[in-house]
């Protein structure tokens, strides 16, 4: 299922042009080894971060993709190495590259404040998310969604992997990503700057479905794999929403919680 | 975040009872091998399958799960052996089996007719999605969502692997799901028993957030990574509905994109 090639229909709100990221070298957030076709052709077509090198399989079948990656290279002047398919797969850092590795300028950080600041923020915070695959698919989901950016604890969380980079499928790309010291203290400064805070957590009093979400800036906070929220997180959350479980089962996975999650407040917010 | 241990809260409506699975052997769906603690503890909850084998590393850190687990067995007396983890990585089939792996009777298909029965339906079919993480996520989704079974393709399509049972973390004990030869005309056959047909892609012209569900059964049909529903399923949904993207990237996952379109239409139909 493949749209023509090209530039992407439209940019997230919020995440920053080129010319509007911090000129002085912020930390980078990793993210600079990129893996799998979709990670590969948002790399070219979003052309907001300079591609060192670009390494394709000689022994690829007929794919749409692969044409449009060609194409993109060629438009951006990036020059493609061809390589057999175990030179590649000696170069991958995930289990299925699917035939391409592109290594670039790691993703610049996004600034706290300027993310606080958007009239419409919709900021996705994650409270420890360990498992760079869920990591890649919340960040997927939140891009979809129309988040306006993406707050995640410097220490003890998932950076941006080779796994989380393909997962991602060019997501990192678009969204506007923060680090912070805490998830905490985050939470302080988003409800000083007006932002309301919504947890996600299986005990949460009030149906995710229930939610008065409106227009108004949001900061919606997901907990990691089993454990849920920290305790110090929710206490600082406005309020936290629990998903209906309708089944037999007790949870789902954080990044289907994640999506179903994003898109209920999207969904209130689509005007 | 674990719940008291103990039978599940309620069983999914129409996730039929042992007594009422067909006496005569039906050819199982697989599911045999079972690994992951959250698979392996509803299957013991569950006790809807014989269990042949219940096998747990001795190398393990304290895990309420993990007593859960050696609980639920000792009620049910399942005998326990306990290995090495070197010997438990040596029974394990998925790449972190989390130091428990269980043999149990494989998990019985359903009749399609019954799924197509029950008054308040709410079938997920799956139109050809070929990986196990994908089927298991997607069977754990629809059982928190509520479904009442799941229609799988007998051809082309993964079966209840080792991996994908591990994703659905225990959803196979309580979903009813059944194989058809095609999902196209499965897709007849509902709509000739009075359900409603949706199918979720891309392509599709209807937002999924201004669906006309209600109360009635309908089926939901989802289409494969990447390729999306096939043209001939496509054709035979009464209406095709897109998840609207938001952002700059194309699509969500399958998984994600399950998750999104199982519980929009759960949200409807809670009373």
């Amino acid at each position: 299922m493949t749209k023509p090639s090209g530039r992407p229909r439209r940019r997230a709100p919020g995440a920053g042009d080129r010319a509007s990221r911090p000129s002085g070298m912020r930390e980078g957030l990793g993210g600079g080894h990129v893996e799998g076709r979709r990670a590969v052709r948002e790399l070219l077509r979003a052309r907001r971060r300079r591609i060192r090198r670009l390494v394709v399989s000689t022994e690829l079948d007929a794919d749409p993709l692969m044409d449009e990656i060609a194409a993109l290279a060629a438009e951006a002047r990036v020059r493609i190495e061809y390589v057999s398919a175990s030179e590649l797969d000696g170069l991958a850092r995930t289990s299925a590259p699917q035939g391409v590795v592109a290594q670039a300028m790691p993703v610049a950080e996004a600034d706290v404040d300027t993310l606080l600041a958007h009239t419409r923020a919709f900021v996705v915070a994650l409270d420890g998310v360990t498992d760079p695959g869920n990591l890649g698919a919340v960040i997927r989901t939140a891009e979809t969604a129309g988040a306006t950016g993406m707050v995640l604890p410097r220490h003890r969380a998932a950076g941006l992997s080779p796994a989380a980079v393909k997962a991602a499928s060019g997501a990192i790309e678009y969204l506007s990503i923060a680090r912070v010291a805490g998830i905490s203290a985050f939470l302080d400064r988003a409800t000083r700057a007006g932002l309301w805070t919504v947890g996600l957590d299986e005990r949460g009093a009030t149906s995710v479905f229930e939610l008065a979400v409106g227009e108004g800036p949001v900061v919606l906070v997901l907990g990691a794999e089993g454990r849920g929220l920290s305790r110090l997180a929710r206490d600082r959350c406005e309020v936290v929403a629990a998903i209906p479980m309708l089944g037999a089962l007790e949870s789902l996975n954080v990044s289907a919680a994640a999506a179903v999650a994003c898109f209920e407040i999207a969904r209130r917010r689509i005007p």
